[in-house]
């Protein structure tokens, strides 16, 4: 059962989003990868946002480069944690991905991470966290990973 | 004919659009003032952006502080030209808004102008550049203005 | 039971971690709050962070300016939820607290909001969504919430 | 009839601007593209300025990098709407020149857009906004090429 | 015999240059100060840089806020050495100002102090300097200057 | 007999510290060189901390990049000098880690020097006058590097 | 004895550095507090670098906002140890002065701590450290703050 | 006669400052051009800056990367008129080198211009105008590539 929802603007950041991937096929945390432009595509971003939680997604996980509006978009419609990733996809490196990410006003939260595949990585085992927090089994998957990392194995 | 919509986020940015109100008022072109949180409240953000062109709007000033999403909301939603002015509102002094509001995806432009007051200005005479473009009547307007301005008049 | 643990570095960061507070208070999810230095006192951070699943806290909130390392810290001794809030407590604005929460290497996630109170307000919202996936009565508040927001009326 | 004049500083700017160029022509707005240094050359960029609209011309759009007054120059002598477009020409990456585009005092404004490319895509596509306040059939254009841009075409 | 010409673009900025006339002033250093706006009024701003040299002016002064231009537009019209002094006028604090000074494209140059009333101060040393490469009684003063500096005299 | 303890987060920046390892080689200071993430094993971290001292170390230099904990991570467990090397290892070019390093709050020092191998050179060189303030072979050494330098030789 | 010798530029500096004192006189290092503008008298920079050591100075602290070009000038003249401390002196809240600090050139090196108050009083510390790599009693001075601030005492 | 006085921290800067170099040869003006460290060897950038107007130099232009306060160090032992030029020279891609040279105290002025080879090549033509401000042969050269520069020409 498909429990994280990540959405990416475009084609073009799915290289950035892969150590995200990654994480959940190693943890077993079914996910699904969706490329919607909250711009470019607000009607088809608020559909997603207003049913991921009928479909069972627990968590939505968005990166964005640039304005980096679609983490807040989607946040603005679900009641889901939403997790955002700044892209580094212009000249400004990602500073203002993160800061549009990450300065939303009190009322409607975004978990930010850092900027670009770290990142990824880290909304992936937030992801993880949060699922966790209601699936056993995924909670024990990730103190098992913490450990194995601290043993240097992961 | 109302020709220009204001949107602010909430009541507190109020003050901060004072001077674009000024303008219009000055210049003759009618507006209208809304307050709508496009994270709070996205369905009426929607609404508004939906239905501005038909309601006879011709230009949306939008202003916002923080991760500064409403602007670019608003152009996800419309065909109408749609002004930006990032607000000083957190600690970042608005370079967060700056940045959130500036760096919009290539296909869903939103015309940014300073930060604060002085954008606020701006924005409305930008707008009443746009509306001129349309009403001849409001385009001398603009040009009598800036020539006043050369003299030193206003 | 408590189930969010607050830590802020010192006692002059309450004032800004109030909103946190007031959310958890209002949406009765109930919270302690601790005064830990991350870097004086790291033994009583290690014990904090190695202790605090046991204890039944199931997502932790740490608010920290300048260097700000605390959500790092906690995160490094625990496999719980870390939400970090990046204080304005130096010449810097938070723009330091924020680069040094957010910027967390891959495998040590910490989920960072916004500087200042209204991070704060947010903190305490995503630790509601978190505890809310495991608790239906809590998830269903933040439901509530959520849609008072959109009529205005919170 | 040529109703949008573009204006860049040196030829070497002429790459960054290129997707302005593309997006209207396909949208079938008549442009021009010249090469004037508002430092350089001030007394040409007045000349642009001050004839602008007396040749038909109904918006201008100015990239520059560096200190980039370009814009803002012409701004000072014409009543027609600027978009400035900032370009990454610096080691600051088209921070400068962000910074020296949008920050116009009040009484002069100047439309910003994103840095690099897409900026200038955008500053095409608000010309073609502010084109189509006027023309109808232009109006029209942009209106299909945002129903477009939903339906995922373009 | 007035040899620098100090120029702002409004009375607001006039504390702010007041280190400059100080200077100026203790070293019998002739100058005037005008008000002139690049951006409202560039005709003005124009014939003050063109006439600059035949009335006598060696030295110019040029201090603004925010996007300023006003250095590198007088700039772009004379061929006196101008010195720009960037000034905190907005919330950027003057790094819009340092940054839109500062980075003149190559050809034609503005020599950049620091950011408000030191570098007024500053600015006006270099043009004692400037003016003392012709005049060697005003070269002797500023040597003076130095002199007593270091002794802790002034 | 090692006096400096370096400490890497991975084994990706021995690259950038390796001008430190060339100074303590040719001044002749024992150093050894560890490889401990503070975040990924907060154990090891503290155990060589609290052990240094007792272990014969005097002072320790540790390198990070991003969040850069790892300094004042090590500064909380240890009554050594700690000297801290900001890496550039993400898209924010070690700005990151130097506000995370060099903003420490008061009372758990860390020394910082300049971002990359400029930096971690001159970590080694601080080290070394450390080194060199207990034991007088040392403080000679560098002294002779010093007389050396302003000759030109190194 | 006096052991550390403090430098700042200017009598305005010194509410900055009383946290440095207050550490010292709690610890019972001796030093002195100098007022010795690098660039203003750079021949008594120069004397006091050259002189220090000899003086039986073992570490020198220099604060300094702006261009903070003072701990980099000691630095030049001496073989001491020198820690900086960046002020918040200008419009740019010490961000200026802490790049100019701590971006020293590998050779030449200054250990910068964090801007203000609070880098002030770790200056005080690092130095303490470095005069107790020598004088045992001092650090173990050290080691009981280390261990009171632990216990929160201190 | 050596007019101007170029001087650089390393041999690595000697392409940036290569446009500077260029412009005196074409306009005529002789340089010398040397390599000095201020920081390795203060001795050496004392005595080139208490000399360089015996010897008659009328200008010195001086280009620095990182803390870059070699253009500061060399105005502290001058009267003579100090140029500064900013190099790219590490990962904040010349933001330090600018922040050291801009932010000078008042008293002690330095002429800043833009970062890299744009910013060497301003510096000449500042050079210019001032050694200009004495000769008159000179003065008209700079004039006559004003001209040629408006028209393209240069």
């Amino acid at each position: 059962m498909v429990r994280v929802g990540i959405v990416i603007g475009s084609e073009t950041d799915r290289a950035m989003i892969e150590p995200a991937l990654t994480v959940l096929q190693d943890m077993g945390v079914d996910y699904e990868l969706s490329i919607i432009s909250g711009h470019r595509n607000p009607a088809r971003a608020r559909e997603y946002g207003m049913e991921a939680a009928d479909r069972g997604i627990e968590v939505i996980i968005a990166a964005a480069g640039g304005a980096a509006h679609l983490p807040g978009i989607l946040a603005s419609w679900t009641t889901l944690p939403v997790i955002g990733v700044p892209l580094p996809a212009t000249d400004l490196k990602g500073l203002d991905a993160l800061l549009s990410i990450v300065q939303m006003p009190g009322g409607v939260p975004v978990a930010c991470v850092g900027i670009g595949k770290s990142g990824a990585k880290n909304a992936a085992l937030i992801a993880v966290q949060i699922v966790g927090a209601k699936h056993e089994e995924i909670r024990l998957t990730y103190c098992k990973y913490k450990l194995e990392m601290g043993e240097g194995l992961v």
